[in-house]
């Protein structure tokens, strides 16, 4: 639609990953609460199968709402992309048995890792699983569609939207991440508290976003007419040493058990730099020497990843989606999700104007990491386009965490695309979760994580075990 | 008010140059039908009995109003400036006299220019003379206001909104045009035409804007659903031999006479270099060789600058404002006008979103000129301060037009400050309206020109003439 | 030899334009002198008849002289290319009929050049020309050679050097030009009249060069412990109106006569700008408006390109050269020159230091012109390779004049690449000898300039005529 | 000499440190084989009685060997520096009791330091003491001789080579250290051996050198017609597991046991990332995490810092000293050093060409590392002045392991200058050597250290303990 030389209604979405359970399912939903985007949306997946089940529910979804929404599940890649609008990227890069092992190799050599999909051992080759791939979709988007916005939603974020942009340049993707609407919600809930009210939510907390994904920090926090920065560091520091949330993790909820947090790694770092932490503990730890909050974890309350839970709920959700598929019913529409995502489209559709944080390459909004660094700062999303704003620049010490995981990212992406086995274990060394270990039992860590992944992995890599 | 601890409803602004004629009453017009801004302005001016009559006819207008904002008239600028929240910068660099010299005498050496206060000889000469005062106005706000959001209204504008940052870096100041206004109206009338409605106003245009002030491009206008920039182009393309207006020019107008244009410059560019130039054609026509545009300009349907219209426009203005004041009524506020400057004070005291074009430091947002120089592009205004929004790069062909005024007024600056009167006259001859005229005439040019307004330049720059 | 695994005493030199009656028969005649460089030469050229012959020649003398240095003249570039230690570039993009269109068509617009193959119409329709066989090349390199250093003798050097780098990144090539040695010539004159001696000769003199191609500049000329700026700036100043040389110019020489200058434009530049310009009176005059020196050469003392003469020169060298080749004896070799390349070749393989100027890519060494640039500055000529050496940043007022043509000369090749015809004319337009005879007359010129040459144009340019 | 307006054959020198009892009787010695050099030497120390103590030694010595070189103690730097052409900067940062702390409390906590002067704690607090007094001769070097050449013998050679610019930014200054010359020599053997011979030395191997003071890379080294690296790689790769020098350490020498090394810290790591480290092992293990080497030195073939011995040393070297001013006799010169400077300053004011070497601010020469960090690459010293020469990149992943600690320094001096507390103790956390003991102690050790020095510190650094 956007692309055509006249404007009408309908809009082309091509989702790669579209037999997801998760996010594909989220997506069909905003849908639904949005009604104002109609089209088609083509859901790609290497499991057809689980493609053509999300299709079959969300045609039943549009229609029980009465919108003009067609989904379809294209057996190639190519007849999803050609002439897409939208392209949505969320694919997994690897089995659960590689993200095992992502776990288990480091952690017999004493590396924790809460999440192990961003840095870290874990990140480290799950990126170098997945750059491949998102190569590929990079260059068919280049073919089919050059013209399409292409919202990135895989982890490792960075090193992938940056894939993206590596093998076509022209490309108008960003990376969409939740993580800072945590922050966002707690000032509001400071804003809130102030004025003895309940009006602020999330989004009325304009926030200025610095960092890189998962690692960014915020350092403007506007709400109500004026900025509330002072009053969390302030707050963060009274509750530096206990954590702190507005309500109690249930218990009885695994998953709250096993990803909720109290923001004490959140608000020990605001008060140590003076600038607030914005993603959620599990994922911030990870960006530090192990001793600082992992080798503790239960103190700072917070859990390591447990991969076999993820098993077990995409088992369940699995289960769930065939039932739906069975049940011949339109299921209900889950309620409003957090993401931007339909916001976003909406905005790049219809001229609204939109400024929310995404990650984009660093045209030099964010001062002090190297340009084309994917940076995760506030974009504008309207009918210009998606722009990026100008961000500013970290404080010093901050910077000295942040620039490094950055310029690491971007060496990887290289590495991988030149094969450069030397470089590839030279850079793995380097991460603060690794380093520590010594040069040596770390180089047979990454021989030894190589080889549990080189199936995954395309030849020139996985040689590196050899 | 932003700056303080905590929100209240008022704000502070300090208006330099607050005896103007006219845009001081813009203001105090355009805050009438706001009715959102409270507080205080203070109008400061060297000319401290025009700065007290616009405070009195302020005062008057906000009573009759039912507004809060008190006008008042200190006599000396740190007392205006001291905690002020935003500050306007609207100042006369030199008097009529010094505008006519700049017209006339680079006109005795057959160089003609249509306005002469943003480059060619006129806007050089004006620069040199500005440029101490603007720097003078921005150590004083380092001193009195450094959190001040910071409006300057001053031309040369590209040039004067550098020398606040370079008197005060940490300062937050953009410069404030209309010109690109004139773009999105015909973009608007286009739009609208072809749905047959009118429903579009120029705030309806969502144009990307790049260069620098006056000589600003466009190269998307986002209006109902699509770009309308193909359009455009070829609308150009059609009117570029004979210009086209929405409506005749009122020739019983003078100052229509005078100041409007028929776009064929305008459009003559668009044609021809394939981007829409955003500013009107007496400015347009001043950034090329004369023999393209200004020694035929009767054929290209505008006007020379002419001074003396200038004289008596004020006298009949300063006349008006007189009555106004023995009168002892409020006025009649004029209709809202078209100028960004009272939404965007909205904007950033209630975190309104605002996106429009303004000139700011290149931090890397317009790829192809150098960092630091003052562009303009789109500007975010809100909640998250003012902030640069990406704009990307002009053409190659535009960019070999643009990049040697944006670099010159940079070095101007520089030498200004410098006191390189080597600089200053290597500078000088090479402007495109300067250059032709040859090398030793035109220093001969500049050595008159420095000795005729050399009461208004420091020592340091007047010795250049002896 | 450099890119094997041990040392030897052997070099394999490809010199592309090898039947070159000039530029091929100054190296054979150094190589002879030099005595330290053995190894093979491979003169390659499309007329191979003209190869041969110097290949003869050279064999005669090499044999002549008791060293191992043989010549062949392969047929087809791969072969003589492939293994090459070295590589020379010296070829004639287009025919004398090609270099007159490029005078003739200006001037009968009214725009006069004096030698029309760096800039001005002239030099622009000659990269045009020249780019795309300049990028074959430097492709061939990357397949056959891709370690060998690479010296570019051809015009236009900025960009054609620019073309050998987009090419083949990689390269480790550089372009030779020996305009400066005219202005060291001129220092040592200084020193040695100082000093009541003959002591000091232009290779004694140590110049830090900054600029392009043609358009040099020297702001420091060390020699004899101290550096002679100062001295040469109050001796231009005193010449500046009649200029000056050592000996008066031999007119019975017809060459003499035709290209040799009196230093009055050097002087005046130097006079002006307070910094010595480096090249020919006969160079400089292009890169300023037509008004500061072309339009009155003679009063300057500089002659317009006569493209007859090269004709015949070239007619009477054909003749010379082939009287040689009958005789069957080894000619004398001509007396040692003043080229860089046999100096630089024997750096490059034993490890001499020579730092002399050398036309590379911008590395940022020299401030105040965009990376990738091709500048002409200090190079370091070693055992280290050939290495940029830091030469700081013209005066504003110099660079001011400098760069406009640099930023086109890259945005030129740019767009020669991308066969952008807008932007080849658009540019065309902005250079200062053109751009004031108008947009329009500009534009038309253009045209018939590009179709007098179009047939040595790809197809993707010579339609921009159509 | 090289600042006035005629040559003539004397240089004035002012050596900040003068009374050093190592590199200045080097000097000494120096310019005694140098005996090109004349002039006046001009040793400024605080303890003037040391500094009147060279002088005395130098002109005996100078008086002996027949040369016109004059030395001079004067009591107030402003007169040392007044119209010099050269300024020395060797300095001491605190005392000996200071550097025991800067080792002792991070040895507290678990953090050994092979040197503690550059990076680490020690090498941090070591540079906050230094900053403040390197900024003061920064600055009476802009008022006093701002056309000297400086040169800073003075560790943390980056920070305080930072300062200097920091302070006067025209300064022409370079950072001198012989590390290097380690690297060289093993090349030269390498070369040595695979001739049978033993023609060459050091200064005969062209190294191009990359990277920071003490964590300096090699990637070419050329002698005898080729580069050396792929044998020094092998021959590395070889000696990795064991270490090698020419000739064992004489154990019966307490300093050879003390500082020497046998390269295996080198080969490791040259072994590992495929290019050579130059520095000796000592320094090069405070780089990484401590895990890597300094957790087992012995095992690795060097020592820890020994303050004790250089308190000693000290002791001796100064009773060395009494003796021979008391002997009232010339004493022999040491034999010729492998120190730079005097050929450095022979360079400047002759005209000799020489490529060494130097620390100075990245001008881009030094790609990956940012703009004005200190970076020692080659730096061509001669009649242009001191001129950084382009170095390329260092691979990727040692660029990792250096970028972050450039990054560092250049925040460590913009922290001390601005007085940032919280930014200094942030930087100080992000160390490798610190991080791994945990944010939490760290800041501790931070705290402890910043105490046993106050006394060294400007009172709003020292506040930090309070």
């Amino acid at each position: 639609m956007l692309n055509r030389s006249r404007s009408d209604t309908e809009i082309v979405l091509a989702y790669i990953g579209g037999g997801s359970l998760n996010w594909a399912q989220v997506l069909m939903s905003d849908l639904i609460h949005d009604r104002t985007i109609a089209g088609e949306v083509r859901l790609f997946d290497i499991d057809n199968q689980a493609a053509q089940r999300n299709a079959t529910i969300g045609n039943r979804m549009s229609e029980a709402a009465g919108l003009s929404i067609r989904y379809s599940a294209p057996t190639n890649i190519d007849d999803a992309l050609i002439g897409a609008d939208f392209v949505v990227v969320s694919i997994l890069p690897g089995s659960f048995d590689d993200m095992a092992h992502d776990i288990d190799l480091p952690a017999s050599m004493g590396i924790l890792q809460s999440v192990g999909d961003t840095v870290g051992p874990g990140g480290y080759l799950r990126a170098m699983r997945a750059i491949p791939a998102m190569l590929a979709i990079g260059r068919a988007i280049g073919e089919f569609c050059p013209k399409a916005y292409v919202c990135n939603l895989t982890n490792p974020m960075s090193v992938l939207t940056g894939a993206l942009y590596a093998a076509f340049p022209a490309i108008k993707a960003w990376g969409e991440c939740h993580e800072v609407t945590k922050l966002r919600k707690i000032i509001a809930w400071l804003a809130n508290r102030a004025e003895g009210t309940d009006r602020f939510g999330f989004h009325d907390v304009q926030t200025n976003v610095l960092g890189i994904n998962h690692f960014t920090f915020v350092d403007r926090a506007f709400v109500g007419g004026r900025d509330w920065m002072p009053d969390y560091l302030a707050f963060a520091a009274e509750h530096r040493s206990k954590g702190w949330r507005p309500e109690p993790i249930d218990q009885t909820n695994e998953f709250a058990r096993l990803y909720e947090d109290h923001n004490q790694v959140k608000f020990d770092l605001a008060a140590r730099y003076g600038i607030a932490a914005a993603a959620g503990d599990r994922h911030l730890a990870e960006f530090v020497p192990q001793s600082w909050y992992l080798d503790r974890c239960t103190d700072w309350g917070f859990a390591l990843t447990p991969v076999d839970w993820r098993r077990r709920d995409r088992i369940e959700r699995q289960a769930a989606a065939e039932r739906v598929q069975t049940a011949n019913t339109a299921p209900t529409p889950r309620p409003p999700s957090e993401e931007a995502l339909v916001a976003q489209i909406r905005a790049l559709t219809r001229g609204d104007v939109l400024v929310v944080n995404a990650n984009m390459p660093n045209t030099g909004h964010m001062e002090g990491l190297a340009p084309g660094t994917i940076v995760e700062t506030n974009v504008l999303f309207s009918g210009h386009g998606i722009r990026p704003i100008r961000a500013g620049r970290l404080p010093a010490a901050v910077e000295a965490l942040v620039r490094p995981h950055a310029d690491r990212q971007n060496a990887l992406l290289a590495a991988v695309i030149s094969e450069d086995a030397a470089a590839l274990e030279g850079l793995f060394l380097a991460d603060p979760l690794v380093a520590p270990i010594g040069a040596e039992r770390a180089s047979e860590l990454f021989r030894a994580m190589i080889a549990a992944t080189a199936k995954q992995l395309p030849a020139g890599l996985a040689d590196i075990a050899a």
